[in-house]
């Protein structure tokens, strides 16, 4: 039984956990810490914990479960930082956006402790300690990724904790998490970084023309574009090879695409269009996004 | 003075723009074609227009301004079918996606009438007559190509008739203008429309799972990539140098960003995550998008 949770990193997914549980879950204390002073202070202003500490000592001195919440480069350095203060059954879990990497670097920094590596499929494309909020992992899934010889007891209890917080719960290996990921959310970042960095620095398109008539589709990629420039670098870093791989595949139906355009084959084009359509309709079905015509942003 | 406006298809654009006049001008009158019977027989059970004809001849026998929302593909005949019956004053417009292609389809059919072609750069995922809906335009662009030689009254009034719609006008040669929204429109599909295919086509990661965690950024692709395969096969068509000038762009730039991850430069992925955020600032201070973190998807 999971009762005192400490979150290390107050930012997004930091802070919408500590309020996720204040709603979902009020029996868990929590506290918290974050290396930032100001976020440590608006967090005890949001009451994102129920204790922000100055140190992560102090935060994880009592917990049974502590949560890292910070970038995934900067995960091994802060395990390491706590590793004196951890009761020895705590067991130690993340939220980062790529899990063989975090996974080795956690087992690095604390090799005498149960590590479950989590990564709760959500997010917005803000950050900081005022970005998050209670229902972010409503109807969201979170994926586990223990390695083999992880207590399967562990596992249920940080599986109960995600459900818990709203959270629908998978387990699967590092390995694979990472290339779902890949196509899921790191391609789909990376593209819209490009396409952004690529409209912004043409001759021929001023500025202000771009963003004037953003509404034909780019706008939905300059969301995507504003994540936090932190995170996403050490996403790619720490992916390399599977985005790498996706990648590949990527830019190959694109030069394809490219090569029907060139020829002027309609029924390519118009086949690919069609077969799209579909998925769209599935993400709706399984309740991963809205059906309200452009995000609903009419509706406004 | 425009008084009697014929729109000739009765889809999104078409649809829209009926119910705009209906809320902004309810002094002009409308009339209707589509040449989908079904598509007719919604369009005056929505009211789209005042007056649904059965034949195109019917619709512009008493407009001034003919406005064809059809796909671009589908101009020059619909232009054509209508020849005889047109008034020798009406003025013809269009909402084509690509501007050049259009104007030269729109001339070839209609040698001796004005036209005046225009972009509203507004829309949906959707289409059909169901679709439309009265504020499309609001704080949108509109952006008209006419010819040089297109008479500076015509313009004016295709330009006051777009400002009454609630839309900002532009006017710029449609050169230029398929360059600028091959930016800001057509690669943003194009790519969207791509990374969905490649997703749904992978061995290692399965359909099902593509769509469980798509809430890590795909499924904002998969909203674009729902939209008309008909309408965007023509716009890649018609829109074909200026596509494959901005995808020549997007591409480099992309193997700009591979070879940063290859190597593990962050310092060049930081930059550029850096300077991408901005734009999506400038997006939201000029009214082209609301600050709501993730389209207020969690509002709803
Ligand atoms: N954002 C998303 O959509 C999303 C979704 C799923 C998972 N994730 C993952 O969640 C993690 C956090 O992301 P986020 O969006 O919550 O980022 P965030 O809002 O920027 O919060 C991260 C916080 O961690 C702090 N921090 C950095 N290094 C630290 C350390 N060594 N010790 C203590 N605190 C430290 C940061 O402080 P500074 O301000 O001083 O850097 C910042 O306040 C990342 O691993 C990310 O991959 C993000
Ligand atoms: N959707 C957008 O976001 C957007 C934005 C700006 C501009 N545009 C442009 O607006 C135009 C219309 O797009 P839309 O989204 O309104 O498409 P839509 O909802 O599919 O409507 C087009 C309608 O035109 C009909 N049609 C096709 N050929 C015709 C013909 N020869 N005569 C009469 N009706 C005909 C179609 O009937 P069938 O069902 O029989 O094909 C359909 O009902 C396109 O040129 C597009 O490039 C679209």
């Amino acid at each position: 039984m999971i009762r005192n949770v400490a979150i290390i990193g107050l930012g997004l997914l930091g802070g919408s956990i500590g309020l996720a549980i204040e709603e979902h879950a009020p029996d868990i204390t929590t506290t918290g810490f974050d290396r930032n002073p100001k976020t440590r202070a608006t967090a005890a202003k949001r009451s994102l914990v129920g204790t922000v500490c100055d140190t992560a000592s102090e935060a994880v001195a009592n917990a049974d479960l502590v949560i890292l919440c910070v970038p995934v480069g900067a995960m091994e350095e802060a395990a390491a930082g706590m590793r004196e203060a951890l009761p020895k059954a705590a067991i130690i879990s993340d939220v980062g956006s790529s899990k063989q990497s975090v996974g080795e670097a956690l087992a690095k920094a604390l090799p005498d402790h149960t590590i479950i590596p989590a990564h709760p499929v959500a997010g917005t494309e803000q950050s900081g300690p005022d970005a998050g909020f209670a229902s972010l992992f409503t109807n969201r899934w979170c994926i586990l990724t223990p390695s083999e010889t992880a207590s399967t007891e562990a596992v249920q209890s940080v599986s109960d904790f995600w459900t818990k917080l709203g959270a629908n719960v998978e387990v699967m290996d590092a390995e694979h998490h990472d290339l779902v990921l890949a196509v899921t959310s790191h391609i789909p970042h990376l593209i819209a970084f490009t396409i952004v960095g690529t409209a912004s620095d043409l001759e021929e398109v001023t500025r202000s023309e771009v963003i004037k008539y953003s509404a034909g589709g780019f706008r939905d990629f300059t969301r995507i574009a504003a994540s936090d420039p932190v995170m996403w670098r050490d996403v790619f870093l720490s992916n390399k090879s599977a985005v790498l791989e996706m990648l590949g595949r990527f830019s190959e139906d694109l030069t394809a695409l490219q090569r029907a355009i060139r020829s002027g084959d309609g029924d390519a084009l118009h086949e690919l269009f069609s077969r799209t359509r579909a998925i769209r309709r599935q993400v709706i079905e399984e309740g991963q996004d809205d059906d309200r015509p452009d995000f609903g942003r009419e509706d406004h």
